[in-house]
């Protein structure tokens, strides 16, 4: 279950809440990016990043001269997936559907040389499964340079919407088109680096990539 | 040109900065989600919106029992859109691209009933264009329920990753495939809501949307 803090409670929309931790990982392994946010200077501040999960600890990282990492105390991390507009019959009704979560908590600078290496394996695996193997792991100088925080998977509130619109009762008798507009994401065609001095196929673990991070 | 206020100059991977408005608003017009960022009780809370441009500000709306609206005084308003996965030959420069806008101010709370109506039509319009014309304008009702918010766009920063991994020197002999995997968002088939009761076409700024609010 996930917890019920007076922040991760929905006020509204409660039929949209989730509230198991399979719902929460499937958000979060299904992402490529998050939005962490941060207050600096008592003002909030909002930057896409990179992140990975090994059960209830979210992995972020940054250079150890990024600001909105340094002063990272209470962060918001949050993932979204837009799965389609909503079309309804009024404007008002317009709306999206979508899979989020939002973590929340005091992120935890990890000084532990062999957390610090999972950590920095969990990010590059969800960005690209399969690639900590097939590369070059970082030299130790690579390793200084970088802040590995950790964020505890404890307070956190899942949103899914799914579905056709919702209209006003006397809105469905209008003649009116109403339905779903699906999003989808798709990988492309993987593009070799223009440098590549070696003739290499693309390996199968790039080629065979069907979804977003889809699980893990 | 952008601000170069200290919270819009970029401290690292300059390169990557953008600095005209036409790049600001080309990123905000293709997306279809914000992330909002505002500081509720001291702490970060990071919520997925909607939103619409008309010239340089940003609306954004919600319900006027919200209270991560009801307390907006600074936000940070961040739109990413993630076009593909850099793969490196060493984990170290793995990276994505991307292109990423962040506005920052003080939100202003709109009265005025003209501005509060362009501002929901740019709003629907960035979701769904075409859709305010073709749907039913809002009550009286729903207008009151309604809490709609404007943010200048003076202060903000673009920031865009393209093209092939920067690898290390002496990494670039190593047999390693390196390149990128674009990531692309397509529209799916219309999904008629099944509550329809009227033998309707897909309209035609429906059908023929071929991407994800791709200008406007």
């Amino acid at each position: 279950m996930l917890s019920t803090t007076p922040r991760t409670t929905l006020r509204r929309a409660k039929d949209r809440g989730r509230t198991s931790r399979e719902d929460l990982y499937a958000v979060l392994d299904a992402g490529l990016v998050c939005h962490l946010g941060v207050v600096t200077g008592g003002s909030p501040m909002v930057v896409p990043t990179g992140y990975g999960r090994i059960g209830d600890t979210l992995y972020l990282h940054g250079s150890t001269g990024a600001t909105s990492l340094r002063d990272a105390d209470e962060v918001c991390v949050t993932v979204t997936h837009v799965d389609g507009v909503v079309l309804a019959r009024s404007s008002f009704h317009h709306s999206l559907n979508y899979r989020s979560a939002m973590v929340f908590g005091r992120a935890r600078r990890v000084e532990d040389a062999e957390e610090r290496l999972a950590g920095l394996r969990a990010i590059t695996e969800q960005l690209a499964p399969g690639q900590w193997d097939a590369t070059r792991e970082p030299t130790g100088k690579e390793l200084a340079a970088t802040m590995v925080l950790a964020l505890s998977l404890a307070e956190a509130s899942v949103k899914v919407r799914q579905g056709p619109p919702v209209d006003d009762e006397e809105d469905y008798g209008r003649p009116i088109w109403a339905g779903v507009l699906p999003l989808h994401q798709v990988w492309g065609t993987p593009e070799p680096d223009p440098a590549l001095t070696w003739d290499l196929a693309v390996p199968e673990h790039i080629a065979s990539r069907t979804m977003p991070a889809a699980g893990k």
